[in-house]
């Protein structure tokens, strides 16, 4: 099969490709390598070294014997995302080309309106070009979970059958995301249903859990290392408490960190995205994937994080920290997941074992950590707030400590426990 | 109370600011004149002749001996929307400033790509703005019953109370629109509704009817009228309707015509505002008001269009054409509306009476019909097509009748009946 993936630079673009190619799919990408700055932007950096681009595919040649076409640019440009699909002409899409980060959409007015407007005009450009020239190719199209919000009832899986006065249909789920990312997400679902309806396309809509995980099988040398973040505003919450056991600070839950997730590893990612792939729906069938494992709270994150991190000897405490989101703290959760597993999906990996695997990994590159500490101690951007810059701004180019407690009060109630 | 309104140059815009001039409120209001141009772009003209926007304030000076505070400019532009509402300071904004034609928004890809970036950012930028200057002002936001699509239970009022697998939850009414413009709505609700509870801001998100009308109580001068569309692209059926009885063209309902929509007269919507404006919503509140008061398929507004027609000697035949949209023809539709009567609504205009009125109107002005009768025939966008530049082209600049045949065959099955 012939695959193009948008965002092939990506935290999961790029695994992705790899397992792909080791199955013997034919790979091709996009990509704008805009993650990389702007990560740097908020003064974060992925915890693992990453190749430049034209490193990864040399060693993908050497080591796998395999090649990838790669096409550099922004899926903002109709005229690109329509030159790609024209010379490509794949099979299946993969579109991961989106800004991702819900803290980066909450900087201020132009980080939210910038999420919206790539993320949307990148996937509306996608669905025309496909419309035009691949259309019984199939479009799998990130989402996410946290598109759903929070309800106090289960979480169909997209759709769902409903009573209502008297009478039934079957509708899509209400959506009630948190952050204008969720919401690009939410709005780009909206976009997916309709052209797939009008124009008779064949799609996927995933609503990913909160990835997990710093390998694949593929991933079997350095070269191969896909990124991962660590900082306030482009890492997880388990991410960061990780690398806050590393550096010897607190683990610091958001809130009551009652807030519980679905969440899937890395690895059983790519076999989702696989089972997809490699199962398409009919044309004009638009289909809603719930792409996770199980739910945790953001506690038991905390307490798994610290059970490993007592075992290699290190003790950090845990420190709830004000809740800079605007979410609800305790919560109904219970999101159903039958889709995937009806493809043959069967989860790999264990949160714990990938934890340990994390633990590996990052204690080797502790002095790239140790070089973005501040980026990952939490209050750089607040929900409640219209404007962030500064907290993003004392983030990027720390001042010398005294000043910078007057310029950034958030961050002075978080002592480094060193 | 200080109003702001977005898009005061436009259909329900102007007539709105002379509703709330009348009342003793202070009208200010922001334009680009966009939706002038972009009417002419496919070949329309409003039926009523409308004065520049100069000439409209200096008949509400001297008609009305009231003045509105006016800027220029264009809501996508962040430091526009900034600087006018730090100027104006309004107790309520009521945003009217969107792209709101379906058909323009299907024309292809930039014109669907267009419709939702200006859409979401105004919306987005307006958000911000009142967030950080006017945080206890009322944000009234026009969207549209189209959001909610056709499904086949009753349409709730923005959210509904529902049971689910045993466990109970109020959520938002689920969302199904028929057009990128449609769904740009949509996103804004999504928008508006984060927005107000991250922010505890005031909102009334407007899920308004189909308009009709060409009056007001306050249009007592033709230098006072409000625009008037009829062309296919932003027309309205009905608007169409009249407008082909009258030129002698056969009326044209598209399919079946049972599809069903709620429709309220523009002086009713004038009501329904003012009342919003008038009981604010407490702060953190965001409320949703279904904005019509019946429901009429297209073939009941071609046969009501037909018998006033009659009643006058013009003795138009209906004719369905295919329907260029993808859409139910046939469907369960039931809104609710208790919000507004809640607040003292009353109907006070009937469809018939108002479509008395635009014949009166329109029949005056026969002439600028006649220019623009190419304009009111269906079949320049179809929303199956990825591309419907070269059916708007014809309409726009119509070739001499044997050569346009050739090159758009859409409109060769409708000869006027003349």
């Amino acid at each position: 099969m012939k695959v193009l993936i948008t965002g092939i630079d990506g935290y999961s673009g790029w695994p992705l490709a790899l397992d792909l190619l080791s199955r013997g799919h034919e790979v091709s990408g996009l990509d704008n390598f805009v993650t990389r700055k702007r990560v740097k932007e908020v003064g974060g950096d992925s915890a693992l070294p990453i190749a430049p681009f034209p490193k990864r595919l040399a060693a993908v040649r050497q080591l796998m014997g395999k090649e990838i076409r790669f096409h550099k640019g922004d899926v903002t440009s109709w005229s690109f995302v329509h030159d790609v699909l024209a010379e490509e002409r794949p099979d299946a899409v993969v579109h991961l080309a989106e800004q991702r980060s819900a803290p980066y959409s909450m900087i201020d007015v132009h980080h939210a309106v910038r999420t919206q407007v790539e993320n949307l005009s990148g996937t509306l450009h996608l669905l025309y070009a496909m419309k035009e020239l691949t259309p019984d190719a199939h479009l799998v199209k990130m989402g996410t979970m946290g598109e759903y919000g929070t309800p106090n009832i289960d979480i169909a899986e997209g759709f769902f059958e409903i009573d209502y006065q008297g009478r039934h249909d079957r509708v899509p789920f209400p959506r009630q995301a948190g952050s204008w990312y969720h919401w690009s997400k939410v709005h780009d679902s909206g976009n997916v249903m309709f052209a797939t309806r009008i124009w008779q396309l064949r799609s996927t809509d995933v609503m990913q859990g909160v990835l997990y995980g710093t390998r694949t099988p593929q991933i079997t040398d350095r070269r191969l290392f896909t990124r991962f973040d660590f900082d306030e505003v482009w890492g997880t919450a388990l991410n960061r408490f990780v690398v806050e056991a590393i550096l010897g600070l607190p683990i610091t839950p958001y809130g009551k960190g009652e807030q519980k997730r679905g969440f899937i590893a890395l690895e059983d990612s790519m076999q989702s995205l696989r089972l997809a792939l490699e199962h398409p729906p009919a044309p004009g069938e638009y289909r809603v994937f719930n792409q996770f494992d199980a739910a945790y709270s953001v506690n038991e994150l905390a307490e798994l994080v610290r059970a490993v991190a007592e075992k290699r000897g290190l003790h950090p405490t845990i420190e709830h920290t004000p809740n800079p989101r605007t979410e609800a703290e305790q919560h109904y959760y219970n999101p159903i997941h039958e889709h995937l597993p009806r493809l043959g999906y069967q989860r790999q990996r264990t949160l714990e074992a990938v934890i340990e695997e994390i633990f590996d990994d990052l204690t080797k590159y502790r002095r790239r950590l140790e070089a973005h500490r501040g980026s990952v101690m939490p209050g750089g951007v607040n929900w409640r707030h219209g404007d962030n810059r500064e907290g993003i701004s004392a983030r990027s180019h720390p001042a010398p400590a005294p000043a910078s407690t007057e310029a950034t009060p958030a961050s002075t109630d978080r002592t480094p426990a060193t």
